[in-house]
């Protein structure tokens, strides 16, 4: 089912910015029991998107009303949320007022496989390297090209995820995951300064940090900081935490720390009140 | 009027991958007595997109149909082609079988004043960076979110065009067009291998450069490249060609060779024969 601007419907006007330009923001969001997971930190991240790229971003009850709607009888799917720039303007010029245009789409939850959580993914490294643009870095926008240029890649299934560095050869992030590893008690997570996508899980992972006797950084990261690392693994808001065990003819050991912190997040979920009022 | 898939139709599915990761190409080309100008180039140049993005291109006689019952009648216009990956696919993996998207649009001519042409515009240099990504660049992709922002950063009608830099402070195009600079007869435009589109307009003036005896170069302009020059002009398939006459408090002079080119590709396009057989 899908909802745009409030009604029901599939379609959106070919005019809109969103499809002209990418010139939209979108959240991926797990669907619970009729709940969006973690609805209070992606309702923040979109906010913070819209003020970075000018929208105007619509009221959270509005979304939080039409969400409702759409989901309240899922009992686990993917909810997919688009605000663009709505239609309108010269060219790259926005109208002078923007009216976004709001997509609420509901998707079943993909059937992935319990052993990528419980045992681990095989994972590589794509050869295409991201642009640097730190205008747009850490946002999740609807300028996806790269990470679709990146998942063409491969075809072989054996393997879930591929590594992006970018153009300076640091690694970023996966297709569609952000990426930590495990050094020495040291939970590091590449900086999102230049390129990639700021993850909620990731968000959440970095503030739990301290309780998992880790410390937490954000830094650059080599190939090779992957490769030697005492453990490595890849989240975001659908797969949760999903270990590397294998990368570029390398075994990476699924050790305690990843799974310590998967059961974790699991539980957090279950008893996260961060539920915004609206949904409770 | 708008054809999607060759049907009357203005809408697309909200699942259509350009909607949803910008992930196709578009030009946009002057219409001019029912007939697409340069469509052979646009169409080269689509096709040779295409085939950077691995999007299966419609073939050139369907799309020439279509566009002809959609421009027949128009005497003047700006026809707009979307090509996109179509629907379907696993995020941001593609389908097995692609089908592509083509959207077709028809808009008034825009009512640019004459003196643009005749006596020049006045630029500004934006404050955004273009991001560097080698992949993408040259390419008329969807993904244009820095475009978007650029054409943001003014509103004083006075001025009609923003000179975008990259993150290596090179100076790479306009907002919707290429830039040309003279300097003792040499004619250079920014190479576009790291980001840009390369535009058709741009194509021809360098292929034609040596008729006025001009030494044509494709190489990294700075800011001060452009103050000092002693001739600027920005080019597009709509406006045509533009002498830029005052950018950032400086005067340059609209000189005879802005002049003749302007004139030359006036007459480059009554006469041309470039238009495909279809168009015939």
């Amino acid at each position: 089912m899908v909802i745009v601007n409030g009604e029901k419907c599939r379609s959106i006007d070919v005019s809109d910015r969103g499809f002209q330009y990418g010139d939209g923001l979108f959240e991926t969001i797990e669907v619970n029991n009729g709940k969006p997971v973690f609805f209070d930190r992606h309702w923040r991240r979109l906010q913070a998107g819209c003020e970075r790229l000018f929208i105007p971003c619509p009221p959270v009850q509005l979304l939080a009303r039409e969400i409702h709607t759409l989901i309240e009888d899922a009992a686990r799917a993917v909810l997919k949320i688009n605000i663009t720039r709505g239609s309108g303007g010269r060219g790259y010029g926005q109208p002078e007022m923007v009216h976004p245009t709001r997509v609420l789409s509901l998707h079943p939850f993909p059937d992935y496989p319990d052993t990528y959580r419980s045992q681990g993914i095989k994972a590589r490294f794509c050869q295409l390297r991201l642009g640097v643009n730190p205008l747009l870095a850490g946002l999740k926008h609807m300028n996806r090209l790269e990470q679709v240029l990146a998942r063409r890649e491969w075809q072989d299934p054996a393997i879930q995820e591929g590594l992006l560095l970018d153009l300076h050869e640091h690694v970023i992030e996966g297709t569609m995951s952000n990426l930590f590893i495990i050094r020495d008690a040291v939970l590091v997570t590449p900086l999102l300064d230049s390129s990639g996508v700021a993850g909620i899980i990731r968000e959440i992972i970095l503030e739990a940090a301290e309780q998992f006797n880790l410390t937490a950084r954000q830094q650059h990261l080599s190939r090779q900081d992957i490769l030697e690392a005492d453990e490595a693994f890849v989240t975001n808001s659908i797969i949760g935490l999903w270990p590397i065990k294998h990368i570029a003819g390398r075994d990476i050991p699924v050790g305690p720390h990843a799974q310590k912190i998967s059961r974790w997040l699991d539980a957090y979920k279950q008893q996260c009140d961060e539920t915004t009022a609206v949904f409770r």
